[in-house]
């Protein structure tokens, strides 16, 4: 039977999807038709909102599920008189908490993917800017400037890791492919000696590295299963020997190996 | 007062941070010290978050709070011996959901970010590959496999909104920006012609545009107000005549501007 789920927002709505995925991920044989509705932020919107979650309810011939982060309790009791099952994380969680913090609740709307004031925003953006202009070893001179710098063979994960930690955490990612040329020796290439105690090393598993590279190039020596082996085994040994902190990324998304470095290397959070 | 706020997670902490601050953005006047402890994922990391999160309570004078969503009840029945307000997603919404849908929870640990075998988590780096690709007006051959394709004065948000749209939705967006060159006749250049229906403009208020291009180039006739003046009044002209979807950027974080591009576009999410 499918059940249709509504994430339901006065802003963005990446809380409540958030929030309604890492619940749902929890019932695996349930199939969840997922429908998101952002910027519900008047009683109208909330009313055709309604509608709609009715309409799907009796397509599906079951009671839909909401997971909303709607913070005005005007909207919230209009969305309310849907037919549905609702997970309502304002309306369980904003009372106690005003009451444990001895302060009343702000209702301000959409507050938690805008720009805020205090330059953490700005501090992304830069990131973004940085981790764009500084990748793949194009640029090195720098480096001075990075919270990190990933090395590791092309295709191990550098660039999205990256982006996503500049998006996510405002963090100066720079990243510099180690090539055959550096490996020989097993040693720090000489433009990043000076960074040292910024680096941080991803390998990967040699036959998913070939998978990936033969996507992009096929049949090429590059996406050699000979070539990966090869590029793994010298970063690897790299990373042993110059005692640089590392991480196999092979069964990991962006979040977990971004999240995972900072565990690591305690970077801090600049923005969140 | 300081209040210290702790998010922690079996995975990443991702939810738990998107969850924690929609909820304490609402109260604005209480200075909160964030942390988050992700990947605890044992009875015994529990137990050492528990003594972090009392140690932070004495040193603070008052309670911490917690907002986690640890899947597993052994390990967040250790969590709660902390001395501190704890908002338990998972023990407040998950027997609820179970009798809702007549199905018990898997109770599988670190899910939400992590690698499905749906084909999303590829969907999502393909399309960070394909931003990165066809950023900048750089290659236009491969636009007809884009979801969307923005146009926009330089800094006007194209790039991060991309990324963004990669990243969180998998959706493959291109850019191109417009130049003076473009702008003469204020129609769509020649280039894009073919592509009219993914085309997706962004503007921005040229006090705004100036001040971002001062940051990059101090100074120069590309940053001056006249110049961002031109370059704006052009582009807008040009979506009004063609009737090109458009959005201005000037107050609206790159999470609001995605999230707004899929409203006002209809295009749909392929990964979530």
């Amino acid at each position: 039977m499918k059940r249709t789920a509504f994430f339901i927002s006065d802003g963005t709505g990446i809380t409540a999807e958030a929030l309604g995925n890492s619940l749902l991920a929890q019932f695996e044989n349930i199939q969840f038709e997922k429908v998101t509705l952002p910027y519900i932020d008047s009683v109208d919107k909330a009313h055709e909102a309604v509608q709609q979650i009715n309409k799907a309810g009796s397509l599906d011939g079951s009671k839909p599920l909401t997971f909303d982060t709607i913070v005005d309790s005007t909207i919230r009791a209009e969305l309310s008189r849907a037919d549905a099952f609702m997970v309502d994380i304002f309306g369980t969680f904003l009372s106690p908490l005003e009451a444990e913090l001895h302060s009343n609740s702000s209702y301000t709307v959409g507050k938690s993917h805008s720009i805020t004031n205090d330059g953490s925003y700005e501090q992304r953006i830069k990131a973004v800017n940085y981790a764009l202009e500084n990748d793949d070893g194009a640029r090195t001179r720098y480096y001075d400037e990075a919270d990190v710098i990933l090395v590791g063979p092309s295709r191990s994960g550098k660039t999205p890791t990256c982006l996503y930690l500049a998006l996510q955490y405002g963090i100066k990612g720079a990243n510099y492919p180690l090539t055959e040329d550096d490996m020989g020796e097993q040693r720090i290439p000489t433009v990043l000696k000076p960074y040292r105690a910024k680096l941080f090393g991803l390998t990967i598993d040699p036959n998913r590295l070939s998978a990936i590279r033969n996507e992009r190039r096929p049949d090429s020596t590059y996406a050699s299963l000979r070539q990966c082996m090869l590029e793994v085994n010298e970063a690897e040994a790299m990373y042993r020997r110059e005692r640089i902190p590392s991480l196999n990324t092979t069964d990991y998304s962006v979040e977990e190996i971004s999240t995972r470095i900072l565990v690591q290397t305690g970077i801090e959070r600049r923005a969140r």
